[in-house]
Parts: structure tokens; C-alpha cells; sequence
């Protein structure tokens, strides 16, 4: 069977872009070079620099492609179970997005941006747009009305939450305490929303 | 004036410290060095080696002396208030324990760490004591009960959302926004924890 050119090319990238990911989670920010990445990869270093001529390219195309996926992923698990999602699943969803590879990976290159100007420039749309389709997904998940300010910054909160979860998870695992954070939250939050609409 | 030997030295280990805590929160991990850290505090490179053999000794002193006196000063200003601190006052000085310099330093660090197997058995103590501490000091100064398990719940989510708000701060100043979220999130922990207390 001839793999068309086209789609070789497309799983060629997609390879890189998963090994980049991986390599920041596992190896950290110095560590992820094109080579290292290429090498994971399965793809010569010549095509990985075809595809990306900068490290800098490779790594944010990566984050973006990664949490595009995610973000579909999500969306999708949530829309299945739509019409009757609990408070608690949509919280526990909404929280597992900021604790896998891809938080572990995005944390990575945020905290190497905090301190490399260049970085940052590239880094902050990224993470503007990150946090704006969190939200809402967010906001849609929970079928609520985020012109009600309550609302709106409760959600807000949530998410900063989640981050604030993931970042406790980089160096142990912390997931028996995170699972009872979120269920008391997640109580929390279910009731102040109820309330709301009702208001 | 003679200086005593004692306190010079002293000093010059103090002067140490502060220097490392803004060198990791300016330049990053990999550019805090020990030599670079004992030019910005204006000591010899000899006297710094001697104070702190290696950079991951004087990178862990730095982080523990730097908490401890962000403790002592936060604990200090809120017993001033004592009687009748409001509740967001009280989030809100948490939430600004988690968004200084030693916030970011720290971030440099638990990241270096999460891909370094020897860093992180060294870190996981100091990150371990700094949650306990803070935790403790969250509860006596919200002057409540955490025998109860709502509350002890809802507080340990008020320190993990105080972590997700600093996260947000790293690349740009997230402060209005922040200060938004820390109102709301104060006003709804302040009617759970009054609820409670009547429970």
C-alpha cells in the first residue's frame, strides 16, 4: 500500500509533536531539544527541522496541538453525558485537563518563559487562548449563564482551582486529597449555582 | 564599630539567601548559579561556597528562610487584625503569599525538580512542610474549626485555588482579575464557614 505523500507528512508531524509534549513532561525544558524530540519520535533530525526550523516553533505548536486535542476530548466525553452532568464530573473532568502530560508539559515551558522575554511574546497568546476555551467549556459543561457575575467569577475560580491542583500534583501524586478538594468543592459550587438560577 | 565575626557572617548568609530567592524568580533555574547569586549579593564566590557547598544547598536554604519569613510576616499582620479579620481579608493574604517573588523562585524550582529525580527528593520536604504551615496558619486565622470536615475541605481548596492564582500571575499581571475571583470566593466561603459554626 503508497501512503500518499500528504498524509505521511501529516503523521510524520503529528509523531513530533507527541514526542515533544512527552519530553518536556518527562525531561524538562533544557532537556527537550529538536534532536532528543526527533530521536523519540522515530524521525530523522533533517525532517524534524523541515517541519520545525526553530525549537521554539516545534515546542509551541506542540502545546497547541496537544490541548486543541485535549480540549476536543473533553468537550466530547462531556457532550455524551450532556443534559444531566453532575457539578462533581464536570469539576473532576475540568481538573484531570490540568493534571496529565499536557499541564506537566505546559508548566514546563510557562516557568521557562517567566524568565526568557522572547519565550514569553510566544508563550502568552497561547495561554490567553488556552484559558479562554477552558472557560468555555467550562461554562457550556455546566450549562449555566455566565452573565450572572457570581456565576462568572465562581466558574473563573474553578479553573484557577484546577490549575492550582495540577501544580500540587507536578512532584507527588496527589490525588486521594485532590479527589475530596474536588467533591467538596464541586458540593459547593453545585449548590451556589442552583441557587442562582432560581434567583 | 567592629562587626563580631558571628554576625558578619551572618549577614552575609542572609544577603545569600535574598540574593538566590530574586535570581531564580528573575533569571530562572539554569542561570542561577552559585557564583552568579554571590555577585548580585556583593560576596565573594569563596565565601559563598563556604556558607553553601553546592547550588542545591544554598537553592533549598533559600526557599525554607525566605517561607519562613513570609510566614512569620503574614502571621504577624494577621494577628494584629485578630477578633475580627474578615474573611477575605484573610484569602486574600493567602492568595498574596502566593504570588511575590518567592512564589516564582519556588515555581522555578518545583519545576527543575519535576524532572529531576536527586532535586526532587530534596524539594518534596520543603514543599510538603510549606503546604502543612500554610495550611495551619490559613485555619487559625480564619479562626475556625477544621475538625469539621467541610471546613477542612474548603480550606485546603482556598490554599490549592491561591496556587492557581499564582500560576496565572507568572506571565502577566493577572491582579484585577485576580482580585475579582479572591471577592468572590471570600464571600462564599465566609457564608459556608458562618453556616458551620451554627451547624
Amino acid at each position: 500500500m503508497r501512503e500518499p505523500q500528504q498524509d505521511r507528512s501529516r503523521a510524520t508531524r503529528r509523531r513530533l509533536l507527541e514526542a515533544c509534549v512527552e519530553c518536556l513532561a518527562d525531561l524538562g525544558w533544557s532537556a527537550t531539544t529538536v534532536a532528543v524530540v526527533a530521536e523519540r519520535a522515530g524521525v530523522s533530525r533533517g525532517a524534524a527541522q523541515h517541519h520545525f526550523p526553530t525549537r521554539e516553533d516545534l515546542i509551541t505548536a506542540a502545546l497547541e496541538h496537544m490541548f486543541d486535542e485535549r480540549i476536543e476530548q473533553t468537550r466530547a466525553e462531556l457532550t455524551t453525558l450532556q443534559g444531566a452532568t453532575p457539578t462533581e464530573t464536570v469539576v473532576a473532568r475540568l481538573v484531570e485537563h490540568f493534571t496529565g502530560t499536557l499541564f506537566k508539559a505546559a508548566l514546563q515551558v510557562w516557568t521557562a518563559a517567566a524568565a526568557d522575554e522572547a519565550l514569553r511574546e510566544r508563550v502568552v497568546p497561547l495561554e490567553q487562548k488556552f484559558g479562554r476555551v477552558a472557560y468555555r467549556m467550562a461554562i457550556e459543561a455546566l450549562g449555566v449563564d455566565d452573565g450572572d457575575e457570581v456565576v462568572h467569577r465562581l466558574v473563573q475560580a474553578t479553573l484557577d482551582l484546577a490549575r492550582g491542583l495540577g501544580l500540587a500534583d507536578v512532584l507527588t501524586d496527589d490525588s486521594a486529597r485532590r479527589a475530596e478538594v474536588v467533591r467538596a468543592w464541586a458540593a459547593h459550587l453545585d449548590a451556589v449555582l442552583r441557587e442562582r438560577v432560581q434567583v
